[in-house]
């Protein structure tokens, strides 16, 4: 997606063929500060800091890393060490171990020599995957944007809420949630995107902002307390989400707070959309409610940290010291409120026979 | 209610019989600092300020005020430059005006000399009738977390969460949807109260958070996308909030948010209740959607202000710069959703038939 009118993707080889750079996201929306990743150790230190985060990405950069590895030492001593200090880096990340089972693989049966050069093609290769797949999720997703401009007669803008961040900073490009929004605005169909701002890392405040204003999408920050309201006042037309986790019956995991407003949207029969990439289903997992909710640091909800006038990154504390606060990350919210699930081969129910119609060979699979 | 171990109100006559002390809240939960309100300008700059909030302590705060004239102009031209003073900090209060009309009318008839000391008296008769109309709602909303502790089999505590802050700060005494939580606490039921940040504002991270804790009441601070979270996994018993305006048919505007907690209330089964002193229904209002809703600065979204390490009050900015932010101050929750209305006659279902059985004076009205 666009930053400042120029393309640009969330992590990319430089100029110099062994240097990979990212964008530091824990300096946005404040500063666009690219980081160049010269060895493991950046790598690792990416991901740990979260100057990288979304799981495509997180992939995206641990294949990377092996590959930085590959340059300094090509051994299969090299190699198991890159997988085991990148494995630690998140240890809950699905994707960034199964990019490093990929690279791992791959680089396995080939002599060192040759492992540099088939590390950067395989990583190349990872980050092209995901930009087709959340490409294609934009185009599925972009028939629900005209549909829903043409169910206004074509007056005004389509209203779309999302919440969190699953736009193309979580990924390489395109984003989840964010991919059809891009589509349609770019197709030329006016759009004006809802972000709640999503405590408490406040990454829709923070990135979905920053990347949708980069664009040139219009848009508007709000408190994650308000979608419900404007849905009442019928100020959205569709919702649209990301998620971590989908259960083969359409149940969804995502960013805390995603179930209140999938039963706002519920009650005032505004569609409830989730954009995900096929590999986020978890086929084995039936029950939402089976899936365990990571505690975060309550530091996140007692702490905040912002930008004072004088562009210096400061964290206050909001609550009183003797509080104590609880942070869960995620949330489930049930198939019966989800619309629609927009995945790379098309948009189905939030259903295991929606799921399957799309991707019959689980069903074989099941057989 | 207690502060550190001793009891405390949001205003009261200090001990020179013409000094009016109020906590300056603007500074909590991080100082208690009491501030000497001793003429009509400290008065006016205490409401417009925010030293003062919530509807009864406003209230309260203006028939001082007009108190604390007395003592320098008793004249009639001194009480109507009062009034108007006064009313003109929060203009949209109603609360404000309800207490500068009482205040007028009771000391228009008198002398001037005999003004300051019927001021005194008048001001904090406003003041005892709103500690006991919110000891009223105490004792009626203890009943219902008694029931919830008898249905839990009387083991461990009673699970409560609540929606900004509706406690003894916004009060005079008890607060509205505290009352019952501090009833229970003081008799001996285990409560434990999870404390929705409230964001823009956070008067759930600052206020109620520090008014439970000086208490002694256990409670956790969450952010305000949790309690979905909460209540599907059956940790919360119940729900009380306060409200701003209640309407004839028990539609209830209160802080933004508000709907999408009953929402989850109702989603799972979860008792939904609304504490409120009855000068706040609206008896000529049955739709609650008719009740316009203020937007606020939008810095209260983009910036928020906390502590540092250090004890300083730092203003931070959460957004990008050129991002826009919308600031809806209340939500209106649907009588359909609310389990009861806790008022100081008791509890009734939210519905015109419930509201009238309790004042049936009103149906006489109507008639």
């Amino acid at each position: 997606m666009k930053v400042a009118g120029r393309a640009m993707r969330t992590i990319w080889l430089a100029a110099d063929g062994r240097t990979v750079e990212i964008i530091d996201q824990t300096r946005l929306p404040h500063e666009l500060a690219i980081v160049g990743l010269s060895n493991l150790d950046d790598a690792a230190r990416a991901i740990r800091d979260m100057q990288v985060r979304g799981a495509p990405l997180i992939g995206a950069t641990a294949a990377y890393g092996v590959a930085l590895t590959m340059t300094e030492d090509p051994s299969d001593t090299g190699l198991d060490q890159a997988v085991e200090v990148l494995a630690a880096t998140r240890p809950t990340a699905v994707n960034l171990r199964w990019a490093l089972a990929e690279m791992r693989g791959h680089l396995g049966d080939l002599p060192p020599e040759q492992r540099f050069a088939a590390s950067i093609v395989r990583a190349a290769a990872i980050a092209e995957e995901d930009v087709a797949i959340n490409r294609a999720i934009g185009e599925h997703g972009l028939r629900l944007i005209e549909a829903a401009h043409r169910r206004k007669g074509g007056r005004g803008a389509v209203q779309i809420l999302t919440h969190c961040n699953a736009g193309w900073l979580a990924a390489v490009d395109w984003g989840t949630a964010l991919a059809p929004v891009y589509r349609a605005h770019d197709a030329g169909i006016p759009v004006h995107v809802w972000v709640d701002e999503t405590r408490p890392r406040n990454q829709g405040a923070s990135l979905t902002a920053w990347e949708l204003g980069q664009h040139g999408v219009p848009h508007t920050v709000i408190v994650d307390n308000a979608g419900g309201h404007l849905m009442r006042r019928g100020q959205v037309d569709l919702c649209i989400v990301g998620t971590d986790r989908t259960t083969s019956a359409g149940d969804v995991a995502n960013k805390i707070g995603t179930y209140l407003k999938a039963l706002a949207a519920a009650d005032n029969a505004v569609p409830f959309y989730v954009a995900l990439p096929s590999p986020t289903i978890d086929w084995d997992l039936e029950d939402g409610s089976q899936i365990p909710i990571e505690q975060r640091d309550p530091r996140e909800v007692t702490h905040i940290a912002g930008w004072t006038e004088a562009g210096e990154r400061v964290e206050v504390r909001l609550t009183p010291a003797d509080s104590p606060a609880a942070n869960f990350a995620f949330d489930v919210t049930p198939a019966r409120l989800v619309t629609g699930l927009i995945t790379e081969r098309g948009v189905c129910p939030a259903s295991r026979e929606g799921l399957l119609r799309l991707f019959p060979e689980r069903r074989r699979r099941a057989a």
